[in-house]
């Protein structure tokens, strides 16, 4: 197999990968909103199909998976891809530069909602094996693709799937559906991902709202109500203070404290990225503040909302309120028992009023640094990116790879073309056109090597 | 002067004055949202030339103040109308049975936004005119109007405005913009009202929202901020922690007390009105209820924002949040030691980042229950409303009677159409016909009596 003729097609017919992306960004697919969820899995069958892959479009019960499997000249070995076609809400939607849902090119960059999270690593992808068939008529192992549609709303349905699909699923080892360089143009291998467990609390305190000058002395105030409970989450140290909260934690290794000060400081970046001014904690940089940001669990407002939130001033006090709060969880904790802790101190805390909707989430899992696979992936990645790609024993971000590290028993991978710019889950997300490419060019290489 | 034909005027010409009244709730003027207060303005002000008055319309520094004067028969004695032409927002739209601004008539009642909270008020005190300058064919005694436009923003720029304007209003007595039935069909003198402190606290942690999977660990969270800020204002005894709150407060005396010994239990209309179980504080009716709900300073949170509130879930760690935040305030409290009291603790609280905007209010205020004036309001009702006005000390609601008070040393009674299910600051707000044609005939015979 020769890479150059690889790479000659995939920088010859990047237009038509880009064209099709831009047909997948142009189609809504936000999982919070249920908006267009059934079309975008539909369209992305019809990519696969395309490709020779026999495809299934399968229910979960929430949105569905698409699967798709194509057979390689090695039927000894299979390599699975995890992507997700959904997309995180675009508000606000007057912060984007150009609409969410209208793929705009400016300046090597395309823009829009889920571009980057996660639609471009299914194009990309895909565009690696257009050229692997191109090369040689057929792929060098079996490829299969399970690209789900809950993946920024918890994959609330994905652990059951994958458990009840294991036969269907089964690999050697999984590509998962992000990655990237970082500010040093260096390609960066993420070997694990925190949970999370999402739950809305809300409250409500009397059938209307009320006129605060009559009620403020005397009625309950859901917004009061919600807030005195969260404050009883978290205090001001970042503790959480849900007793049992830290109880079942496997703490981290030496081995992943020594390959965090293998790592660039990333506090400068992080500042000018975010316009913060400093850290929580007292932290100010170093392998510190990476082992904070992955290693400890968190409880986030993600939202408040109750009563009037228009300009100047109404007197009234709220009959309803509510927050979204975002728990990271680590090794050793179980969504299970955290929803069983929180709704115990609530009640424990006199808070039996505050109402609990669990809305997605799931463990932390992590792949050994010194998996074969692992130097596989970081091996073919140097050629391309032209420089040695980097482990990172933990990102502080979540996904569903619980069940593909301990249900289907699958060393993970990440690989992919984000940037530290390309604005996941914000306004203006982005990718880089040359970042595309070489994402494409590092998953064929990944196919040949794993065949071998 | 003949009552009989006065009423019959009343009762013959109710049409065409509903009619004004409709026209002016049609014209919206929601002082929060700076929508249509010129225009609302020149409505009223033409409604007063209608009847001969000399108008004005006066620059504030905020939304304008309308002002007439006409002189009676009795060219010694004026009487003084305050009312306000701006309304409350209509939203939450969506639990409106008819559109807020297109007045529905049904069942007797006249629903829109603004029909009950002021502008019924407005109409009918000039059909109490219309009668008398049909009768008599001039007022018995001058007649001034001040008709302002911030009323439900916390009345800005009114204060200033009295105090600049002290010649002009000058009156023997005043009329208050409302008044009303309770639950017995009993008419009710209310003598004071509670003052009013209204601040948005706000903060803003970074330059963009930040993934939570990244930030939470790390970086400061503005909802978090808040919700810490906002739990040091006030604990769940409903004591204001802010130190030093409660010096400066004139106790109620045993006159306001016994005032309340003589009112029926509000706890059963209280509860089945607004849907609430429980009082706070263990409170469970009678005099104390009364004495609480209005002789003390509460903190009420109106409204709550930040992050993501669509559907569903969302993992952002919000770069901004705010909070609505309604302080009442009794005798002996002022704007300006509230103001300093609350920066002073957020500070020594470590909430220097909290910004703090004033958006309006004033002192409370009470008039005497043993002035002349209440007493001759007080005895006209009877005739009207076929039962004894009832004296209340004070109410918790707010309004600028202060400079009223203290400036034009006026007493100020309270008279009008208000009924317990008016809805007043809250969806489907309505009005009463039979009861806006008795604060009519009341008003008539108010201005009839004052001038002997």
């Amino acid at each position: 197999m020769s890479y150059s003729k690889i790479d000659t097609y995939l920088q010859t017919h990047l237009d038509e990968s880009i064209a099709e992306l831009c047909q997948l960004v142009a189609q809504p697919s936000v999982g919070a909103q249920n908006w267009g969820m059934e079309e975008c899995a539909s369209l992305v069958a019809g990519m696969l199909q395309k490709r020779g892959f026999s495809t299934e479009i399968l229910p979960t019960g929430g949105a569905p998976v698409v699967f798709g499997e194509r057979k390689g000249r090695n039927t000894a070995k299979t390599l699975l891809f995890y992507c997700h076609y959904d997309v995180q809400p675009a508000e606000p939607l007057d912060l984007w530069e150009t609409p969410p849902f209208e793929p705009s090119l400016r300046d090597g960059k395309l823009y829009g909602r889920g571009v980057s999270d996660d639609k471009s690593h299914i194009t990309s992808r895909l565009f690696a094996v257009d050229a692997l068939l191109d090369a040689d008529g057929e792929l060098p192992c079996n490829v299969k693709f399970i690209i789900e549609g809950e993946e920024e709303t918890g994959s609330l349905h994905l652990p059951k799937f994958i458990t009840a699909n294991k036969e269907k699923l089964a690999a050697d080892a999984c590509i998962w559906e992000f990655g990237g360089v970082d500010h040093r143009e260096i390609p960066m291998q993420y070997l694990g991902l925190r949970g999370i467990c999402y739950v809305q609390l809300s409250v409500e305190t009397a059938a209307i709202d009320v006129h605060s000058g009559l009620g403020g002395s005397i009625f309950p105030n859901a917004a009061w109500r919600l807030v005195w409970a969260l404050n009883t989450l978290k205090g001001q140290d970042e503790k959480i203070r849900i007793p049992g909260w830290y109880d079942d934690i496997v703490p981290p290794t030496a081995r992943d404290r020594a390959l965090f000060d293998l790592q660039p400081d990333a506090a400068p970046e992080y500042k000018k990225m975010y316009g913060v001014k400093e850290f929580l904690k007292g932290l100010t940089g170093g392998t510190d503040l990476y082992m904070t940001e992955v290693f400890e669990p968190t409880c986030t407002i993600c939202g408040l909302t109750s009563g009037y939130q228009g300009a100047g001033s109404k007197t009234v006090l709220p009959a309803k309120a509510s927050a979204k709060v975002d728990f990271r969880i680590v090794p050793g904790q179980t969504i299970e028992k955290c929803l069983t802790l929180l709704r115990q101190h609530l009640d424990a805390e006199g808070f039996s009023d505050i109402q609990m909707e669990f809305l997605g989430g799931g463990p932390a899992a992590k792949t050994n640094p010194d998996d074969p696979f692992i130097k596989l992936v970081v091996d073919t990645a140097e050629e391309v990116f032209e420089s040695k790609m980097e482990l990172v024993p933990m990102v502080g971000g979540s996904g569903p790879n619980y069940p593909f590290v301990h249900e289907l028993n699958l060393p993970v991978a990440t690989a992919g073309l984000g940037y530290p710019d390309t604005r996941a889950h914000a306004p203006n997300e982005n990718i880089r056109l040359d970042l595309y490419v070489k994402h494409a060019r590092h998953m064929a290489r990944v196919l040949v090597e794993f065949s071998k």
